[in-house]
Order: C-alpha cells, then sequence, then structure tokens
C-alpha cells in the first residue's frame, strides 16, 4: 500500500451498521475509510447502549491486535489508522459468515446444548452463523452454507476453518499475556479484488469474550448483555493490559 | 439370520418410544422386538394423537421399503415381521442423530431460512439433529456432533451422508413410481455388535415428506401435525400406492 493515512480523504457513505460507518475514499476505490461508532448493540439490536471514546478504544485494540495477526502472517483489511476513531482498509466483498471459534463454552452454543459456562472444549470448535439480521444471524452447517452460496465452495469453508484456528491460537497467547483468557471469539473473513480472502470487520470487547485469567472477571461485551456494570472500564482494561504485555515482548 | 419369527418369544420392556416399544427377545441376546404403536405426535410430542391401525399400516410400509433398500444394498436392522404391527430386528446401539435429507424445501429448515416450502434444492441436502427431546433434538454441524461424541470420528459421519444420500436415491425412485414426490425424510442408524452401521428405527409417513406428483397434495405426517384431515386415509393410500407400485415391478 502506497497511500498515506494522510492523503486519504473520506467519500460517500457506502454502510451504516451497529458499530461501524463505511465510507468511499475518494479516487481510491480499492479502499474503504471505516469509522467506528460508540454504539453498543446486543441481541440483533434489541439492546442498545454507548459510552464515550467506546469506538477509540475499540480501534486502538482491533490494531492492535490486527498488528499482531499481520506479523504472525494473517493477511488483514487495515491498512493504517486514520484518526483515533477511524482507519482505512482495503476494500473487500464480506463473506456473510461470522465465524466464531469457542474454547470454553459460553453463550448461544452453552444455552443449546445445556452445558456449564465455561467448560473447556478437548479442541476448538468452530462455527459458521449466516450474516442476516432478518433470520437473526442462524446457526450453520458447512452444507447449508453452502446451499445459502456463502461461498463458492467447501474449499473456501475449510479455508475459514484453518484461518480462524490460526487467528484463535495466536489470540490466546496474546491475551494470555495480558492475564486474559480468550473462552469464545467472532471474526469475518471478505474478498479482496484480486480474489485474496482478508480478515475484515475488527477483533475487540465486542467480538471476544474475554475472562480474567485467575478471578474469571468478565471483560468483554456480556458486561453490557447480562448489566454487570464497569463496561467502559473493561473496555479500557483489556486495552491497557494488550500495551503492557505488547511493552514486555 | 437363522431364526424364523415363530421361534421368538418376546422378553422384557427395553424402551418405549414416542410411536414404538423395543423389546428384548428371550435367548437372542442380538435381537430386539419391535412393536409399533398407534400413537402419533408431534412437536416434540407436544401434540398427540393416534389412530387404529396406524401401527399395522406404518410396519407394512417400512417393511416394503427396507425389503427395498436391501435389494439395493442398504443394510438394515429388519430381520422379519412377527405380526401385522410387530417386526423382529437386529439389536443395534442407536447413533445420537436424525439424519434428514432434504430435496425441497420444507418444515424447520424452510422456516429457518424464510425461503418457500417446496423450493427445489440444486443437490439434496444432508443435515444432522442431536436425538436429546430435552435439548429438544438441536440442529448441529459436523464438529458439535464430534463434540458431543454422537460418533468417534468425522469417517462415521462422512460414512452416514453417504448412506443417507443412497438411502434418499432409491426411495425418490420408489416413491415415485407410486406417484409421489418426496420432499424429505429423517433416518436413523445404529452399531450392529459387529461394528456394521445399519438403518435402523423406521421409514413411513411418519418420517417422510410426501407429496403427490401431480396436486402437491400432502400424504404425511404434516396432516397431523397441521390438522388437514384424512391422517389414516393418506397413510393408507401410501401404502396402497406403494404396494400397486411393486406389483409392477
Amino acid at each position: 500500500m502506497t497511500l498515506s493515512a494522510t492523503q486519504a480523504q473520506r467519500g460517500t457513505l457506502l454502510y451504516e451498521g451497529k458499530a461501524k460507518r463505511i465510507y468511499d475514499v475518494v479516487g481510491q476505490p480499492e479502499m474503504v475509510w471505516m469509522e467506528f461508532k460508540d454504539d453498543l448493540t446486543a441481541f440483533n439490536a434489541q439492546k442498545k447502549g454507548s459510552f464515550a471514546g467506546k469506538g477509540q478504544v475499540n480501534l486502538a485494540i482491533a490494531q492492535l491486535i490486527f498488528q499482531q495477526l499481520e506479523k504472525a502472517g494473517v493477511k488483514t483489511h487495515l491498512v493504517s489508522a486514520l484518526s483515533a476513531s477511524e482507519w482505512l482498509a482495503k476494500k473487500v466483498q464480506i463473506i456473510p459468515l461470522e465465524v466464531v471459534v469457542r474454547n470454553r463454552l459460553a453463550g448461544s452454543t452453552a444455552k443449546k446444548f445445556e452445558i456449564v459456562e465455561g467448560t473447556r472444549l478437548e479442541k476448538p470448535l468452530v462455527e459458521f452463523y449466516y450474516k442476516k439480521d432478518e433470520w437473526n444471524d442462524p446457526f450453520l452447517s458447512d452444507d447449508q452454507a453452502l446451499m445459502l452460496k456463502a461461498v463458492p465452495s467447501q474449499k473456501e469453508l475449510d479455508e475459514l476453518k484453518r484461518r480462524a484456528l490460526t487467528v484463535n491460537s495466536c489470540l490466546k497467547q496474546l491475551f494470555a499475556g495480558a492475564g486474559l483468557d480468550l473462552i469464545d471469539f467472532k471474526i469475518e473473513f471478505g474478498f479482496a479484488s484480486n480474489g485474496d480472502i482478508l480478515l475484515a470487520d475488527e477483533i475487540s470487547p465486542d467480538s471476544c469474550r474475554l475472562w480474567d485469567v485467575k478471578t474469571e472477571e468478565k471483560f468483554d461485551k456480556d458486561r453490557f448483555r447480562r448489566d454487570l456494570g464497569k463496561v467502559e472500564e473493561s473496555y479500557q482494561e483489556v486495552l491497557r493490559r494488550l500495551k503492557s504485555a505488547q511493552a514486555l515482548l
């Protein structure tokens, strides 16, 4: 990438999601301008909230994580930060699958199987959910994902699983250094214009479950979902810990 | 099998399901005695009904189907009929997966994806549901089935899929000869004592969706589920048509 952040000029709004706005970049058809909002939503946006600086803390965490992943050989869409709550990314065609990796069971899958939250899995479980709010993001098997033409073939599903497990290995190590146990997380991928599959969207306490390794205190969006309080403080603490851990590397 | 039906003696009740009772066979530890009940249930037994002779018509249909499948090389647990509503089968350890094959979308999967009932699929879709009433038989991916240890490995899941598709090919042809379009069906498999995987349980209008090829009139349990009337007449009509078709073979 030769485009520097100072040269980028925000274009028209392409899409507004629950936590981000995506804009064109003037004269750069292969780029997008992503703005991290201060909004927090849960349960398919039935529950809404926000805190000042939430976009900034999430961007800082996501940037730190994506940079670490790039070092580990995982290709991401991130190009560079534009401001404290905006970044420049490669434009991708998002694959309409939420890829979830679980190290310990929590949330919907723990509930579905009536398994105690926090149960450790023998090996990480990768799950696909179809990105469609109107259907409430349903859980999919590989064959259902192919039926819905979420990707062209099983080859891409296998590739998404492989990459998700690589991301999991990197993240587990990164968070362990910050005294946090990575319970599960959700990621998204997209096709770049050259056909490459890139890790897209973001990784932050919005999309991970992170428990203190000693106390099992939650430092993620479950504090908002479950009205546990200290949402902002927890997100800031994740950033603080990740920065401290990084300083030690 | 050397045991004849006249030699078999019913032992103790091993299990009572929604539509069948399973008994030991005295002195034959590798056999079970299956009684087809007149009961009909739907929606995880929240809706209950019955009609006299339902066990008999289902056994007659299932026996005809299983015999055709055996001719096509599909191994089943059926040994021989004992009476109009009882049969002798090889004892198996049931694999706790309902294996569903869909040629056209209907029921829960049509609803989940808001796809019009009856939509034809480019290729048959195989789905696994975990057999556990308390969890409401949840839909599973392969990885979830392995996490729950439903089978020892992916090899068995692949084998179940292969067999389910073979059963589908046979059944589609069989029902087409009877003027019926096979929309979808549910089957179960079990491990015999020698480790063989056998098609178990039954195949009947309780476990298939069957629509008249011309009028698309339903001839299956949806008549009961959806209060369409003529439940008994429809089951009898399926048997009559299958017998006529068989007489032409």
